[in-house]
């Protein structure tokens, strides 16, 4: 159950200096992968960005600091070398357990340090799974020699499997494009169906580029189009204890000048959109991809506030997954949504390009049956003009359905 | 498919002065009751609080509109007696309907105040059902000689049913006491199942009395008790476009003096939490009903936003649906709701009495089985304690089932 076409691309384009292992350590069920290390070269750069739920997991505590240590390395001449690995497991998100959960976090890492021979604060954790119950540290342990063995410039599929949880398919994105006649590799990996409302990062993405970027330059490229990408989705409202966005720099290709900035720019936010909405498209019981475009805001703020509104709306997400374009709840959730003084006569609300209400009430020109006309497809767009000012925001999320509720019933139970 | 035992109450006592009359004037299906007219005995005080929606409904702004001149009159001598009737249709908002709705609500009171020999200002209109259809005024129209005929003091009970729409049940409040050996009366009912999140006022509720109350005092009467009361309830999290509690004071009983003034606050504010409970026992698809105190807050602000981040989390409701002791939902609501500064490790998690989580992870003493032993029941409490204070408040609020995708994926189409 998952909306449009599988959109992990044939061709992931290996990315020089990234290499990509993945096991089965029999933390989910039997046979299922669940371990994925990632070997970075010597000197690459990272960013990443973390969730900011305050019950954040004990691999986002470790992650954080081994990264902040790492790109400014004051005590160990060893971190100038920067990270070296990524390691992540599925099946339990190693969240709400405390000092033991961080202990085990640590045990991981070392390990993982000690069989690739680096220091243990170059690599960084990443859990995702089921949130309280502790982490099954020996079985991680046990699989880390298999999937460091296994890494390949050419295991992005395979990792793309091995980081999913509820996921239904993996999600992938890759672009291959020249900077004065030299190539450059943008390629990433994301996981991610529930508990998505990203705030400063989300669900966990791992993107690797071959261009030689500055790790400042990197962190601020990666938040801006985190911003535009991850923190731009919503499936249910719930802002996950683990999600994270990294950005490895292998720097093996090209380094990116001033003057190629946008270019580079523009490639990488592409890349965080196809992902970001690849989880959309197989949000927990989804059945419909929706663009919700709020224009007309006086600031930037109230029209992502308004988009949010309506694309968490319970009652707006029933209705899309019934096909009935019930325009009343979409006008009761933009009212409800605490813009003050909104000019309710000036709000005018289209279904893709659909007029259905203006001046607080339904639009002469709009029948029932244009309505249900695009409610029919998979994807379209609410459009909002709000009549205020030129702040436009887009959000993109799911419908609610029963499998919405069966899959979040059933799941851990 | 509701929590608990029908809470309608077997004796509704009759207030002195205020009258209900209910008839099927086929708005709604065939048979179904749906208009409901309130009279009110000359001399009447009247308070109300309407919905914060910007898109509120045309007869919520015309209500609002005739209550503020009754309260304070100054160009007719007629409305120095005040509101005399409520006039209440079910299966039609009259909301989104732009200027033709208020004409439509003008026509209603019009009609009403003829039929009754009233100013039109001196009637409240009310209107609940679909969002964005013309108000069939024809039928309402026709069918308000019946309904004005059939008033009565013991009308409350079918005007519980007239004002129902997805409700399974009607949901009515009421007790008698005395001061100073002089009986008073408060008794009143509610409606309403979905779209429910209210904001200074809810769903519709007709509370009444016979005290003799003035309506500055009235009014703040029941803003204090709507705060204690509806406004601490959600179902979906949506707010209304046509939310109104109102009470009458008819004046035929005693004077409140000052001294006596706390007594009957009290017992207006359980009349209140009665009805706003029983409009969440009879939540669209609910099969808990749950309260979720927090306590330990820095100010009562941080307290409720923490409890309805908690109350409205689809994944927590989707635990509660499945009797799922699932507390790694509930950490991760409170650290999304966005408590600056939120110390984890001074956090603590019960429900009802178990200790289930504490210092960021789960509580020692702890078992699976005392958490579902808990969640079996239709009825219990998230407790949390922040840890930061001593500011306390409450939400009650319902889990979220499959029925709740059926009601609403089906209503209107």
């Amino acid at each position: 159950m998952a909306v449009g076409k599988n959109n992990f691309p044939e061709q992931m384009h290996a990315v020089a200096g990234f290499r990509l292992g993945t096991t089965s350590a029999g933390i989910k069920t039997p046979g299922r992968k669940d371990l994925v290390v990632m070997a970075l070269e010597p000197g690459s750069t990272v960013a990443a960005t973390f969730t900011r739920n305050a019950f954040c997991a004990a691999p986002v505590q470790l992650a954080r600091t081994n990264l902040a240590a790492a790109i400014s390395p004051r005590e160990s001449s060893v971190l100038q070398q920067g990270i070296r690995y990524l390691v992540t497991n599925t099946g339990n998100a190693n969240a709400g357990t405390g000092s033991q959960g961080l202990e085990n976090a640590l045990v991981v890492c070392n390990r993982l340090a000690e069989l690739g021979g680096v220091d243990p604060a170059q690599v960084l954790p990443y859990s995702t799974g089921v949130i309280g119950e502790p982490l099954p540290v020996q079985k991680i342990v046990a699989g880390l020699p298999d999937a460091l063995a296994s890494c390949r410039e050419d295991g992005w599929h395979d990792a793309g499997i091995g980081i999913m949880t509820t996921d239904t398919r993996p999600k992938g994105a890759s672009c291959r494009f020249e900077l004065e006649g030299q190539p450059i590799c943008i390629t990433g990996i994301a996981k991610g169906a529930g508990m998505i409302k990203p705030d400063m990062a989300t669900m966990l993405a791992y993107i690797a580029t071959d261009a030689r970027v500055a790790a400042p330059l990197l962190q601020r490229l990666l938040s801006e189009a985190v911003d535009a990408s991850f923190n731009r989705v919503t499936i249910d409202g719930d802002t996950s204890t683990n999600d994270a966005v990294t950005l490895v720099a292998t720097g093996l290709g090209p380094e990116i000048s001033a003057e190629h900035l946008e270019t580079f720019r523009a490639r990488l936010v592409a890349i965080c959109q196809e992902l970001a909405q690849g989880i959309v498209r197989d949000g927990e019981g989804a059945t419909k991809f929706v663009s919700v475009l709020v224009e007309g805001g006086a600031t930037k703020a109230e029209s992502l506030r308004v988009a949010y509104t309506v694309a968490e709306s319970p009652l707006v997400k029933t209705a899309l997954f019934a096909s009935d374009p019930n325009w009343g709840r979409i006008l009761a959730a933009i009212g409800r949504s605490g813009i003050p003084d909104l000019d309710v006569d000036a709000v005018s609300i289209w279904l893709d390009d659909v007029l259905i209400a203006e001046r607080g009430g339904r639009a002469a020109s709009y029948t029932e049956q244009a309505g249900q006309t695009v409610l029919a497809a998979d994807e379209f767009c609410i459009r909002v003009d709000l009549g205020r000012g030129k702040a436009v925001e887009t959000v993109w999320t799911t419908d609610l359905s029963y499998e919405y509720v069966r899959i979040n019933a059933d799941y851990r139970t």
